[in-house]
């Protein structure tokens, strides 16, 4: 599916360092930023911005603050081919955070909120803006919502000058058959505007749904390589490549970087097709319930967790 | 998706003995039977019928074979809400290698074989069908089938009494489109009769193409439990049974197969999410050199099987 506007991003320092608290080594981010700029990918998001008075640096790897100048010391000579993005949330950032962008390493700076958040995301969009940033607006959990909460929200985002909002798999809970619903109700409210596509892997279905929202024009996507990220992790970066017939994308380096960094990575610490994740995807809950199981003596009894999740306490039997 | 037609054939032993030879313990096939019970799955496939005097049944186990009394003994006390299905290859079976059905644990016996062999297929059902069995013909590696071959072997087939023709996607190669491509090819040549779906998940799209199938009116659904098969496997049978809205289906006995028996066994064995599989996938080539390539010494140097399989001697060069 070769198309002009696709632009892929790369998140896997930024999604896997919900699984390791952003304690990747220099090296490791280094050799990925090379990895993606051999790839053609367009944008890497190497972590989060945040407030440091909110998360301890002694707790947190690097890659959860993005200080400009660990990003500079990071990248250095390495021909820049890939921009680089960084995610905030709300309420976890402040404008002391954010230099302007001519004086920052990052083209872009992309904002995560729930639909209720959607006024301030928008504000601090603006403040990104002004600064000279390209910026997404990510509205996480979408799978929850209603449709009146998505259309208000989509209103709201209509009148901005946010040139990108995404569809956001947050539970890993969507079809193909959602994916297109929403990507069509996006396109619809948000004439002019990029539509963006976040997938997780919990049932398998991120790559296919990531295909599928491509079909229905989505044209910023979201990737990471050998699908790292929390849990079931997100669209594989190299199987992605491979379906976009566009001359400027390679997988080789890609299939370099797994083998060398990412395959003994995924024998330190877990990601993928994990039942309990599964579950949560089906069931469309936050994985935290899955986290806090895989944490627990108990994280391969798939039986209970499921009963735990699907016999509520008025002892209404939802099993299937 | 709710439709009574749909019925649900589990493969777990026949496929995954791909990978260990069919040495199953019994212990862990009549716990498999008795989940699939358990689950309400339609079909379990135990195995092959094989002529003894083409596999030498030293090297392989029981399953390889599937006796009759050997499947009796392993169900034995078990209430049978599974019929029992085993496959045949063309040319390694022989007629007295098959009882007739009233004195056999089998319902079905499939038949699996390439394009060129339809004719042999047919033949091999009508035994089968005169035994009393019921029967499938499995087209094996048609992403690799002109359109013309495709058509006239469905005409073949379109004239006999074979009542269940299968999309195969022996390489896993193929996308959604390419699903819905192929199973109203197979709708339209073939009036009345049944389309199955096997898929093979080497990019991550067994149960997605699986959901396409159903979406496009197959009605025998082939997946296997943890999504055990050779190399990347098949589609899940607990993914697939929680998309299936049918209250017959129970997913509960599958997950307590998979922490007690699969999840073991996977740490022994290797199947799942493997780059090399992978890249036959998208070359559409069949897994034989991954299979050997996992075998060498070599087998986590992706880049290296990548160069290999896209520079022809040639010396073109075919890299994306």
């Amino acid at each position: 599916m070769f198309r002009p506007e696709i632009k892929v991003m790369d998140c896997s320092i930024r999604d896997g360092g919900l699984i390791n608290e952003w304690h990747f080594s220099d090296e490791f981010v280094r050799a990925t930023y090379k990895g993606l700029c051999d790839a053609g990918v367009d944008y890497m998001e190497i972590g989060y911005k945040a407030t440091k008075s909110l998360f301890d640096p002694k707790k947190f790897g690097k890659w959860r603050f993005c200080d400009d100048d660990d990003i500079r010391r990071v990248i250095d000579g390495i021909e820049p081919v890939t921009r680089l993005s960084c995610m905030v949330d709300i309420g976890r950032v402040e404008d002391k955070d954010i230099a302007a962008q001519s004086q920052s390493p990052f083209s872009m700076i992309r904002v995560a909120c729930y639909i209720k958040q959607v006024d301030k995301a928008i504000d601090l969009c603006n403040m990104i803006m002004d600064k000279g940033y390209e910026t997404t607006v990510n509205i996480m959990a979408v799978s929850t919502n209603t449709e009146r909460e998505i259309d208000e929200a989509l209103n709201d985002l209509s009148k901005t000058n946010v040139p990108v909002v995404y569809v956001v798999d947050s539970f890993g809970n969507m079809y193909s058959e959602d994916i297109t619903f929403l990507v069509k109700k996006y396109r619809d409210a948000l004439p002019g505007k990029t539509i963006g596509i976040h997938t997780h892997n919990n049932r398998q279905l991120a790559f296919a749904n990531t295909i599928q929202a491509i079909i229905d024009h989505a044209d910023l996507l979201d990737a990471s390589v050998f699908g790292i990220g929390r849990g079931p992790g997100n669209c594989n970066l190299e199987l992605l490549l491979t379906f976009l017939q566009n001359p400027k994308y390679k997988v080789r380096p890609i299939l370099e970087l797994i083998q060398k960094h990412y395959l003994p990575l995924s024998k330190e610490i877990e990601w993928g097709y994990i039942i309990p994740y599964m579950l949560t995807g089906y069931l469309n809950e936050h994985p935290r319930v899955a986290i806090a199981y895989r944490d627990s003596a108990e994280r391969d009894d798939y039986v209970k967790f499921y009963d735990k999740l699907t016999t509520p306490e008025t002892e209404v039997d939802l099993k299937i």
